[in-house]
């Protein structure tokens, strides 16, 4: 069947440039959302205290930076595993990717917005959006790799590949739930990210 | 000869490196695309719907956003591809993969001038001519390297090269189009890039 | 017993991954450190000497960048030397990793910041944290992984392992005395830095 | 002796991360270089026109970043073939490629102050000092690899570390040429470094 065959002559028999491609957009992205943070114009006649008290002022910012570099780091710890795991790639599954990474170049921007706007239900919306989407593709990566044991090892534990799905699921949830504390209180729609450790930790028990 | 030997002697037997700096640079360009994105001023007295607005408002910095993302990826893709072949470089087919870089590095900022100024041709034609010779770099490498074989295995199959070179010409071929376009409806002329999927799809048949 | 089971499963037998992202993010970091030297405005009408002049009078933004850069290779030297003997990682190190990229990210920010403000107390004991908590987390990283051998090399020689740990509290302690300079002329802080590669020659004599 | 021993005991049998955060450094500074050329303000009311002129107007810019690329090119292909050859590191080998990175780094900054002073002397010699100070620890790096054949093979041919050497010093002395030109007309005084090409291929003969 000549649909069969090439799609086996599209596969490549290894993931090495994907993650090193991979890695680089995470490292970018994770040292770009930095950026936010915004010094005061030009040494002015600011007093030691007045800066201090812009540096306190700026706690949203440093809040948010902290939350999406640490959400980030676990969507890079996912992404990690699943690759320990997946020994090959075809055109499709490499697309999945970057429509994964789509999302997280877009973190420094949505987490920017956030910062700047956090007492506003569209900038907060758009920033759970960004979550929800990046999760659901982290999922979705690992379903369609897995499907079949098509790309990973045909030995794989099935209870390894459903906790996994469960896994990659976690903060997607979190985020509807986020989307919709937006609705009432956006400045409060943060916190239930809080509890994605919390939920990790208990589906790692 | 001392030429032939002094060829010989440039070749360096490993490509490992090439892709390195080739990710790290596609990893960079793909994170600085989303930099076009604006977030209006410092926290001013916008009400939630004109920031939902703005947000909305800047459609066309998002649309070339996805655009230039797939593109790049796309050209990612191609490199991986055909590095999955070259085994090993010399000088000149380092040269042709630094020029191929240069027109990759330019993306952000063609992407943000065709973004801002969507409706000017010049801005357009700027933009689709970076497309253009980034396929044709892509397309040279490709030529260049599998020409007798010389960095290639020698039982490569021809009809592979053969599909290699017409699947890298392509993206040239379409934003010769698009240029066209530009000169009629500036607004217009990046959806003629719609049609690569279906082309490469019908390619991959 | 379960909580061992789970430790065991979480364990990765390669770093390779990991190294991959911090050298992406040091390297980076290590860039965009020089984005702080300004350049000034659009080409006007400066004398060639007014332009020396500015350039001559950023001496503290190139000190700082200076510093900056040698004290982050440095600390990419320690986690080289650290993951030299590192063989697997488990979440937890993982998330020590993450931790201390965080404040890697960070010297960017803290670098223009004590560049702009040299003269302020807060700005000067903003940038020593930075340093400190850096320093703190190279330990914990070097100390956590070498507990009970766990994460490296049996026969690792257990000499090395002291020495590790007390080269990598070189800088935390440097800086607490950095930040008790700050208090009383915090445009002098930045001088005790300069005793690290004495103390460091010293430790590798 | 125990400093032989200490020696000895901080080498690192491998390369493979210096090439790594090399490789990304390289990445991220070819990339920024690009940041230079600038977009008129928001979408104002331009013609078309005064868009082509504008773009037109910036050729300077153009120009300084093509010779830029193409010299940190150059600089990455000649640390792409020396560690091809240097097999493993001490710390002073570090080092040397630490002060070579720093030089790296502000290539993106020197180039966008001769860009944008192209007329001012000043401008021009910080630019070509870079050069020339980047161009001196490529040597530094190749002498202190090769000497006692101590980093590289034992076999490494002497021709070749003596080629390696002539060919990292072409760059410097163009730059002397170059800050001797800027003194007379900075404008044109990056014309020098279009013989680089012409006397790499009469070396390479």
């Amino acid at each position: 069947m000549s649909t069969k065959k090439s799609h086996i002559s599209s596969v490549v028999p290894t993931t090495k440039r994907l993650e090193a491609l991979t890695d680089g957009i995470y490292a970018i992205a994770l040292t770009l959302l930095v950026l936010n943070i915004v010094i005061p114009g030009p040494p002015s006649n600011l007093t030691s205290k007045e800066l201090s008290q812009h540096l306190l002022s700026q706690w949203p910012v440093f809040w948010h930076y902290i939350l999406s570099f640490v959400i980030l780091a676990s969507y890079w710890t996912i992404h990690h595993t699943q690759f320990h795991y997946i020994k090959r790639v075809n055109r499709r599954l490499l697309w999945i990717n970057f429509i994964w990474l789509m999302f997280v170049v877009l973190f420094p921007f949505s987490t920017s917005l956030i910062a700047d706007y956090g007492d506003y239900t569209s900038a907060a919306v758009f920033f759970h959006c960004n979550m929800f989407l990046t999760g659901l593709m982290a999922y979705r990566n690992w379903s369609y790799a897995t499907k079949y044991h098509r790309f990973v090892e045909p030995d794989l534990d099935d209870e390894k590949i459903r906790m996994g799905k469960i896994r990659s699921l976690v903060t997607p949830a979190i985020s509807l739930l986020a989307i919709a504390v937006s609705f009432f209180n956006p400045r409060l729609s943060t916190i239930p990210y809080i509890f994605i450790p919390v939920l990790i930790g208990y589906l790692n028990r």
